[in-house]
């Protein structure tokens, strides 16, 4: 791992990552090819926000949180700082005092892959944090790590100014060169998706709309009636 | 596994199943003789909903909801959609579009051994989920599995047509052929602990109410003051 | 283990307790020297409260809370019930009948190892739990174990009489006679952290505030401009 | 669950059950249609062993092996034992003594979702134990369960008499009406798997062999070559 | 947590502490009440040792193994080292290297709540690891910790020269007060098991051997026979 | 994901990927500043082998591999596949059949973050495997994915062509431009660590070596005779 702290990293439009946010992470994790998602580990603490940002990426030597002090003053307003470390923990490295600099700096969350504490206070702060663990255990600030350099969580690849969305269904990062498409992409999915649901509330089954009949005929899955003789086990 | 889609099977009856329900999971549980429970990795995904359906069962295969959509077909008011995997998964093969479907047939709820998503969504409709996972993580439609076949989860058996009952602390099944004396049992059980809460209200102690004193008797439990010689380790 | 119940074991002053918990968990956890902590498995069931109390601890056999009800006696106002068992279990050794028994006798909460029921019910009492899992499974009363013996659990030692403190951070545990120190320190961290959070507030930034430029650059750590060449993988 | 032990169950044929275990659990598995496999989680302690007998089932209650010193008598030459609990658990309800016992009744091995242990004499004896965890956390003898009443492991049925495999991939259940069909069905898949041995040998791809140069097409897989223009992420 | 390195501890002693290992952990185990066991997490990396030592106790901070060669020096012939950490790691704190050192100064093997490394190299030195994981990642050598404080691991205390044995089964502590009265007890437990080893040879089942038929009757387990009407679920 | 299999990719020179290998996976993985390992999560079947090759890499649907089947056609001699899925899975998706291929194409082993089955064959082929799991579940041929498209696992980048390094620590992966750098550090670090295994060999303490005193002495770290009154808890 490099050392280092790269700096004035590009992000992107903060106007198209915030009306990303709002299609939601299903959606948009579907509308740009099912990538992204940074699996059902990472969830928020408190549920009920949904917000996006631009990410400031950090990787942390486990029990350590030097390189977010670091990454605090990379900040910019609209980011979101993305945390991760050499080797998994769940120590507390994030708390309110952390989510007091990043909220004077306009920083819109926190993700993890570590634990968060005083939750109680980032609660009432209305600070987002999406992280894979709650606890008390307190950190260190003696090993150095990198701030910037892009990471991967969930075998997707986060780079610094990448748009970060989350919900009550975790985080997904769509690649700063793709937040435009990805625009289009959800914003023709939520269009289909209004339209379905739409039939589906008339009555339609997914079985039709979908063409599934079809699918389960050529798999050979059978039709028994529960009273056409012994039906199973 | 049979690839079968098992139609028209008989239900407990939905009077039966919604009173049982209203005794809670525990209580349930307690009086059927501790059997049925799904155990603890399968949670509400927003605490505070308590309901009762009757089975739908679904087998998928991992990181694929094709049979889902066999299954929506199947059901009837007052049905309780119970999906489970061939292989453990926390994809969410379930979300807001299929619930619409769903509630549009009268379906009560959602049980699964593996993922939702479109969480805030669900919950703005009021369709509990209870779930081993939250994943925005979509699924495909491609592999067959089956439909109102038995299924097993945590070693317990549900049959189509059984009733299972949801709330905080998880999910229970009781087999059609048992809601009545299922609901005779609970009821019983009910007021048992209506008479055990009121006295223990008034003060009498578990120990006494049970005839535990005796056990820790006959099991060389012993009584020793704190201040009478050292006490521990 | 020895099969024994220690009575009247000496507590930590309610009120030192009570002062202390209103510090948090983190805080006081950071104030005493990083230690005590039960760890991020042991959860609220429901976020939103803040509760300290005087340990009655528990050590039961897996899927048996014989010497829970023996505990119930010991309690006294103020006291927290502290659970735990000889190997690993999930099971709701603990519900609303045992919760009503400690209310009446004015204890504070439950922290246990294992699993709790129904949830929803003590949420309406305002008694408030913590703990591993929530479990419908039922438990039986035929195996001694100890009441007010030291427990451990996640490494630290829980003495009877210690400050058991708990919010939506977890668990931490004061020795007796270490509580008196622990209000000193826990209110010198809080006052610090008061002016920390000021100057945070006012924009100072923790690098500068920790002296942590220094330590960067003692361990190597290059600040590189984004543009510069390039700068990552 | 009912208080009970079966007795006089019938057993499959035990030469049956023997050629059947040769084939090995994989190709069992999947010349029954993927059905009865008890999954990753029930490991062998040690390798190296392929064996197969005609179930004993027992429950016990977690922390205690009563029922398992019930189930020894209920045992007989070519039997296996399969262990479970009401809830999860890894103590150690299974060792040398109960090891010595089962080998004078001519049992071929043990498989539990529970844990065993003196492992290493179990080794030297050549007892074969297929567990989900080592532990020498004893157990005792204090609460009913069952014996020879049907059980379900990782959502699979296994009745008593059913044929229970187990080797280095694990442990695979066939219902015991079934074992003449499954030792067609395996006879007749080993033969395959053997021409298709031969022919991989030769060099023969699998995509060609199985037909899946169309399927990938079908599913618009596209062959792109390194070197013409960018091939990454 | 203080940071000392106590020196000079006294040991239990080794030869005593020898005699000890050689009945087993299993044994011993249930010979002093079923204390000290450290849990099914901790497994030996290539089964087939048995070892004995006194310890020397080091607790070290997540991804840091300053403390470990703080520890290096405390040694004495006999002792066994046990690693524990402030919060949970996976981590190879330990490898070869400090093995070599290790063995220079007749340690018999290492215990550790974390992770080791080299473990070719470990086997082929003779020296013997139990451990939770094997890691090849690496840590620093930056935050202090403590050599010979008391440590818990799964609940179970381990002071500074007190027995630790390791085998196939896991790793148990007996305090050094107790290791006399440990051999009497696992001594005396010894020659039971052998006479009832010899009893289960001839036949005699546990059963009757331990008086549970009255246990199975007492419970209200009945006993029926398969083919007296319908038997099962 | 793109649906894509990339042909023609460069490899690493596979006589350097050898000689890397011989230095194994932790001193590699030291020598190039603690990147590309693979995690403990991935661990050999068998113990005893060390093996290095140059990656092709596969992503996976969970439950489906297809993708495996079209990457064998583009593997060489020398080469090591690399599996990974777009959701967690253990299900048994490579086989002797498959390694069978494998071996035909000079494959040198097997990485998965999934499952394999047949691990006695795979034993007796010589085929290594490092794995997540063995599952004897199989797999269908439905679902596309990727061939030679770069993969994430454990936060570590793996692209077509790098080495990837095995042996019981797990797995390491080098970049392929890095591979001659590394070959070099790691042969700097060999040497080195071959120094200090003499030193440590004839009595040079680690702390001593490393310059350990004077950081303990920093950090705080006190020396406590331990009959220098009370030493601890």
């Amino acid at each position: 791992m490099r050392k280092v702290v790269v700096t004035g990293c590009p992000r992107a439009n903060l106007g198209d990552v915030s009306k990303l946010a709002e299609f939601g992470v299903a959606t948009v994790h579907e509308a740009i090819g099912r990538t992204g998602y940074l699996g059902p580990g990472i969830r928020p603490v408190h549920l009920g926000s949904r917000v996006g940002g631009t990410a400031v990426t950090v990787v942390c030597w486990p029990g350590d949180n030097l390189m977010i002090h670091a990454a605090v003053e990379q900040c910019r307003p609209g980011d979101m700082l993305v945390v991760t470390t050499t080797s998994p923990t769940s120590d507390g490295s994030f708390g309110e005092l952390l989510a007091t600099s990043l909220q004077y700096r306009g920083v819109v969350g926190l993700v993890t892959t570590g634990g968060v504490r005083d939750v109680a206070e980032l609660h009432a702060m209305h600070f987002p944090v999406f992280s894979a663990a709650v606890s008390a255990q307190g950190t260190v600030k003696a090993t150095a790590g990198a701030v910037n350099m892009p990471v991967s969580i969930n075998g997707q690849r986060i780079a610094p100014g990448d748009a970060v969305l989350a919900d009550d269904d975790g985080v997904v990062a769509v690649p700063r060169a793709n937040v435009g498409d990805a625009l289009s992409a959800a914003s023709a999915r939520a269009e289909k998706e209004e339209a379905t649901r739409a039939a589906l509330r008339a009555g339609q089954l997914g079985l039709d709309r979908y063409g599934l009949r079809a699918v389960l005929a050529q798999l050979g899955v059978e039709y028994v009636a529960y009273d056409s003789g012994r039906q199973g086990p």
